[in-house]
């Protein structure tokens, strides 16, 4: 692990870069208002650790009154179950043994749920939970997108939920019912269109299983991009959303006028400036994702970050230059894979360095 | 970090995916061939550490007789000095005070140079060597691209060389020519093209700075795409390839014949195949590099993998079928990348695990 780039107290321009930092008042206020749009609503947040990957953070949206957090891997689960996080949900299918084993040796600790979309695997994790001597919540995901993973909405989810409710050692626990590419549409009316068509397959899904005698207890899915639909729909229970509290230039890019600001950068520092026009920083793609898009540099609509390398990141300079040793805020086109590539967040208040945390769950692969 | 994914002596299919894989005697034979190439060529090669990120596959390169390593980043140069390895480039521009110092601390164990491409940096580091009572090796880099860092070829990196070697705590130690983005060019004509390029400004340059009564005692660059180019010129003499030990889609697509194979894979599972023809694996480009272009399916060319999220990686199955739990291995798109995102490698002999061992560098972004 690298050492902290920065210690409190420091002034931004000290912090040794690239380093990824978080505005902390800024989203404090992004964190505030999610919470307070989902008590209004009446539908819970389990806000989805994929973006911030810190048992941290997850206290502070709990501490808001968040009924838990959602994960994508085993070894996320394991990270956060280790630091006293009481309800997980693992928001995607767990297939091998070795990871079914793991997870259900959280439940000393924690209540860790998963999700299953094939009939094989519930009997895989039935057996693995009998042989500990433990009962593990299992949802049945739906496929709202028609191209990932998930059973048909309808009847074969619903035979899915029996055979998990029939399962001794497994409880039925509800519907995963996530529009993933629906977060990311360009326009409000795409989104709210696909988002109508999730509802009423997660609707005749909800009544399928009821009449089997099976009730939802949790309806989850939903995102930054969607969350005020899902949430208005009466069928979702529990918002998802992970990237409210960072936000990234994919999502600026898709809302105009976004309820949400910017809280998290990357700290960059100009390397090179040997030609008229151009200026180097020192974070390419493997500081900065860019499978959504390159970076914008934060405050300067004079300067374009036009390249990513795997080291290096090109500005391109209109009417102004910049010197060898400045520093620069970029923004991630995309949250939740910058934060994966780096081992420390620097906490922000101001320009005054106000604490330094580990990205915990980093790198959790398996 | 991850627990390691693999114990020595497990079956591959025992594996926790994703997980990084080497080919251990596939690698072995990539090393063995670039050794006798530059032996054979009378060039020294110094392998850059940038893709392997591990002093252990630096310690098998310099048993094969490569003459040290290079690196991008000063974390990584310490990894790798802390680690025994005594001879590194820093085959970059660095200016931050705060890094500098920790490079000139790393000269009692390891002799460590560095780029520079400005004279203000240049009076930085003679400032910072001569405050430690060090003396560090500092090459002129120039820019044959003409898109990134580097002073312009001739007078201008002449001046800089003049300037380091007049610096009474620092030593002019040659010239760094690395035509990066010819790496990457589809056809070897244009390859062999832009090199003769690169050679051209870099014998203009070696003249200018002979004129001023200095010596080029290192001329650097070259990649795996082009090294036969830059070896057979006459003015370079040290091959900074890297990817040849484990080669990639990318470099794939530009050799039909290669003369090195494919030796890295990530491993990835099977974890829903509830659609005809489709099926999805647990690997997107959290773990493995998408920058350029999409991994491949090894030994399947019945099966494209056409979709990368975050965690998931989308297969098309082409008059095949896959069940949930059957593991692929993935030839990454760019091989640099895909190994920062993992703690750890696992090499295999055959389907046998032969050892596993940490990716030391990894993540070392300052």
């Amino acid at each position: 692990m690298q050492p902290p780039p920065a210690e409190p107290g420091m002034h931004e321009s000290e912090v040794d870069t690239p380093a990824l930092v978080i505005d902390l008042d800024v989203m404090e206020t992004n964190m505030n208002r999610m919470a307070e749009f989902c008590r209004k609503a009446g539908v819970g947040l389990r806000a989805h650790a994929k973006t911030h990957k810190s048992p941290v953070i997850a206290s502070w949206q709990i501490e808001r009154g968040a009924v838990g957090q959602c994960v994508q891997k085993t070894a996320e689960a394991e990270v956060l179950a280790w630091s006293g996080v009481r309800d997980i949900l693992v928001s995607n299918e767990v297939v091998a043994e070795r990871k079914l084993k793991r997870l259900v040796a959280l439940q000393s600790m924690a209540k860790v749920s998963i999700c299953a979309d094939d009939s094989g695997t519930v009997d895989r994790i039935e057996q693995m939970a009998e042989a500990a001597r433990q009962r593990l919540t299992v949802l049945v995901e739906i496929d709202v997108m028609g191209v990932r993973c998930g059973v048909r909405p309808g009847a074969e989810a619903a035979a899915l939920a029996r055979r998990i409710a029939t399962s001794p050692h497994l409880i039925f626990g509800g519907l995963q019912s996530y529009h993933g590419s629906a977060q990311h549409l360009r326009s409000e009316g795409e989104r709210e269109q696909a988002i109508a068509s999730a509802v009423r397959k997660t609707v005749e899904t909800v009544e399928a299983i009821r009449s089997e005698g099976l009730a939802c207890e949790i309806v989850g899915g939903a995102g930054t991009g969607t969350f005020r639909h899902e949430a208005a729909s009466g069928v979702y229970n529990e918002m998802q959303a992970g990237s409210y509290i960072f936000m990234d230039a994919d999502y600026a890019r898709n809302n105009p006028r976004p309820e949400f600001e910017q809280s998290l950068f990357v700290l960059s520092t100009v390397m090179s400036a040997a030609r008229d026009g151009v200026a180097v920083v020192d974070c390419g793609h493997k500081g900065i994702a860019i499978d959504s898009g390159l970076p914008l540099v934060h405050g300067r609509e004079d300067i374009d970050y036009v390249g990513a390398s795997d080291e290096h990141g090109t500005l391109a300079l209109r009417g102004t230059s910049l010197k060898v040793g400045e520093v620069l805020r970029l923004v991630p086109g995309h949250c939740d894979p910058t934060v994966d590539r780096y081992d420390w967040y620097v906490g922000m208040r101001g320009q005054r360095v106000d604490c330094v945390f580990p990205v915990a769950a980093r790198g959790m692969m398996q």
